[in-house]
């Protein structure tokens, strides 16, 4: 707890710092987060008579999720994990902070975006930034050499939030791979299978997924004469191109990344090509393509793929796209990402922003990263990996707006019966009947009244969906029934007690 | 990424930091942080040819859970989940970080356990160190008067950790709540039925739950003559006679305390004093007690406790003991904590430990805090919530000690068949039914091998506990069957394949 003195010192420190950049107009984004921190010193200031006034708020892209919101979660982790489940996977969990070291190098310019912990004395730690990092370092550190696993967790990036559109700065991560030395293309082809049975099941509308290979775009570069120096670049600019048009994709190649027009021309051409197995052949007989042994590694490879993928019927749904380039710099061999077709009305409440239809863009993404864990062995051992990851928060904002306009209520408990009565002084017959229908594992609730009125009682079932009441009164009692009524149906009907969770039990099957 | 230079000049500076401590003859623990913070600064330099070696381990305190690990994980949260679901609670969830301000004083001298984000520009965070200071800021924010969540998550506490026997910086917090204004003690015997019903399907041994009440507690040092300033740091004696002698917590009190011998004394005649709701009736009657305001109304509601603890049946597990005393400051009535009456032994690896058989102690505890909630709304408005956290690292380590010495493999995987072959060549048709049986819902593997051994295909089955292989040969395929094998029995049977999915099934139910 901070003493007061140095309080209102740091308050001074920081309106200085406020000042300083409203005086050199810096971004607004800045200026905000400034600003923020001050507000915080002086509300733990407190206010004139002292007390204690809290900034009642989550960080900055973070969110609760209330109930509501966790039943929706629940129903999306229920089929992914079905899915993972099905294919054979195991999971496994990390810490949520890492050796800052482990962290280092390995996500490029991002790295700026990594949450560091203070140094309280101790080691050195940030926050994880994906899950694929710590699953390297896992292998390496376990020494093993061959596993199918599923890890689903929160991850961290101080980057710039955009909330309505599912992005924050926790979030999580659903991930799958499969590490091993195997026959060229067949895990790979799983994780696709596993992205089409996911998208399938969660009914969010037609999707594609793109496939490509980081050897083909290499090769692909070295053919057109990009400067090996600027595959990298080059590279990020290409990846721009689902929100960019190719001429001002290439105005960036030209102009700011210094390549000669008729380079980009030629990229130009390569990355408007799309298909599937039969395109993969057709490049493998490209005249300078063909002579280049990268791109033809990453394109037989790609044949093989689509001839997996031919077996598992997804080919419906994926596409050989040479235009696609994630960002990780961690890929060596097929890349992949998968796009939803339908837009996400923009929220009524965000008003200013122009977006009128947000397309939701990508919702998983993965690829081969045959090298990740050789960094972490001390002998520099390769696993090869290959993996997917789902991006659950812009799914979770799709089911939530589903929701609200779908007139179907969402349940927040999965309780089946409110043990509740119409008479006085009953409190002792509720809670020895509710003990009995917990002991026989029926989910059931009482309320917290000595004497509450029948009316609220089935108000509360109302409101949160319990589908039956089992009424007591003094009349049940003696006869040695329970007044068992259906909610939506207002039917009632009297079982014998002895009957009663059998009752339940097949009614709420 | 650190540059070189920097990176030499703090390796320098960490290295005084070291040799300072140890000259000033620091603490074990102290010099053994800080030399832990030089070594990872010199692995981040590298070796001599520049090559980077990691330090590949995790944050101190913190483990990874293997596959094994994880699928015991998922059998206790199951248990603990289903129990809190049939008491129709709902669930939900807080990020991992809050604004610092929020955490800041609600854990007293604990505050020292907090881990801080680095400022980064921005907020000033924290990571949580508990659910429940979260659980009320969630409650005031969102003007939620009534709710009964539970919220399964991991908490952070730069503490000592004592990993051997389920101590962690990063652990799992298991919290059920119910906040709102309701009838005495109703809410309290619900988190006490709770906390009976897991503890006895988690299937630890024997265990017993005790209560007290901050109110007599208080109340009981009053009428012994303690000073009121004093009431906190008594407690927090008293809170020792778990492991402590009544001998050596009197001289606590006495000697480093400064009570007198005889306040000390009736305070002992109190704390030894152990019961049921007789008890509580006969304390009522104590002509001491019995005129302290407080103590007669926790006495009044304990009695009244006991007596719904009866319509629960639990009553045969409950103690009401005065010499319960739990640490944190919000708690405002009733307090509970449960304990196992087993031991662990002590691991094998564990040299040089002088713990023979270390008691596990607490799994379970919490109370009512009727004011925590009130803390952060800006008009004070209170909340009344009572509930409990199921400590479930312990618990974890309770059960993969007896997983270890069973004989009944943990499995890891779900997976229900093997589709293998006998013969060369026949990947893809080994692809093509997996895929069937993917569709069909089945939970299936296929090595992915061009042509492995059948041998290593059953091998895979036997390690991975997998129950059948559906085997495919020219022959199988000419009849339009799969041979299915128990891998337990060996036996074999020729399925026609449009029967093989609910063969399966019926196999697997």
């Amino acid at each position: 707890m901070a003493d007061k003195a140095q309080l209102q010192e740091a308050i001074k420190t920081q309106g200085e710092v406020v000042r300083k950049l409203k005086s050199e107009k810096a971004s607004k984004e800045q200026i905000d987060e400034e600003v923020a921190k001050l507000l915080q010193l002086k509300a733990q200031l407190g206010g004139d008579e002292g007390k204690h006034v809290f900034v009642l708020k989550t960080a900055k892209g973070t969110r609760d999720y209330n109930p509501k919101q966790m039943a929706i979660r629940e129903k999306v982790f229920n089929i992914i994990i079905s899915c993972f489940k099905r294919h054979g996977a195991e999971t496994i969990d990390t810490p949520v902070f890492e050796l800052k070291e482990t962290l280092t190098g390995k996500y490029g310019e991002d790295s700026k975006l990594i949450y560091d912990l203070k140094d309280q004395g101790g080691e050195l730690l940030s926050l994880r930034y994906d899950l694929t990092v710590p699953f390297a370092r896992y292998l390496a550190m376990n020494k093993i050499t061959n596993i199918k696993r599923y890890h689903i967790a929160k991850v961290y990036r101080r980057d710039n939030p955009a909330m309505t559109r599912g992005r924050y700065r926790e979030f999580y991560q659903c991930d799958f791979d499969i590490a091993g030395q195997y026959d060229a293309m067949i895990p790979d082809a799983e994780c696709l299978k596993i992205v089409y049975e996911i998208l399938n099941e969660l009914d969010l509308g037609d999707f594609h997924i793109k496939v490509n290979d980081r050897r083909i775009l290499d090769g692909m570069f070295a053919v057109c004469g990009v400067p090996d120096e600027k595959f990298r670049t080059i590279c990020s600019t290409v990846d721009k191109l689902d929100k960019m048009a190719w001429e001002d994709v290439k105005k960036e190649m030209v102009n700011e990344k210094g390549l000669s027009e008729d380079v980009a021309d030629r990229i130009g051409e390569y990355v408007s090509m799309q298909g599937g197995q039969d395109l993969a052949e057709r490049l493998l007989q490209d005249p300078k393509l063909s002579q280049n042994k990268q791109a033809c590694a990453g394109l037989t490879d790609m044949k093989l793929l689509f001839s997996y993928l031919e077996l598992f019927q997804v080919t419906d749904k994926v596409v050989f796209d040479l235009s696609l380039a994630r960002g990780l710099d961690y890929y060596t061999g097929v890349i992949y990402e998968a796009i939803l077709s339908q837009t996400i009305p923009a929220p009524a409440e965000q008003n200013g922003a122009d977006e009128a239809g947000v397309s939701v863009g990508s919702v998983a993404g993965g690829g081969r990263y045959d090298g990740l864990v050789g960094m972490f062995d001390p002998k520099g051992r390769k696993v090869p990996c290959v993996g997917v990851s789902i991006g659950i928060e812009r799914i979770f904002s799709i089911m939530e707006q589903k929701a609200e306009t779908s007139s179907e209520k969402v349940r927040t408990t999965e309780t089946q019966v409110l043990v509740a009565s119409a008479q006085k002084n009953l409190l002792e017959e509720r809670l020895k009947l509710t003990s009995e229908l917990w002991n026989a594992g029926v989910k059931a609730e009482v309320l917290y009244k000595k004497n509450p009125k029948l009316l609220s009682q089935l108000q509360h079932c109302e409101e949160t969906g319990i589908p039956l009441v089992a009424i007591l009164g003094e009349q049940e009692l003696k006869d040695g029934v329970v007044k068992l009524r259906n909610v939506a149906s207002r039917e009632e009907v009297d079982v014998p007690r002895a009957d009663l969770v059998d009752e339940i039990k097949k009614r709420t099957l």
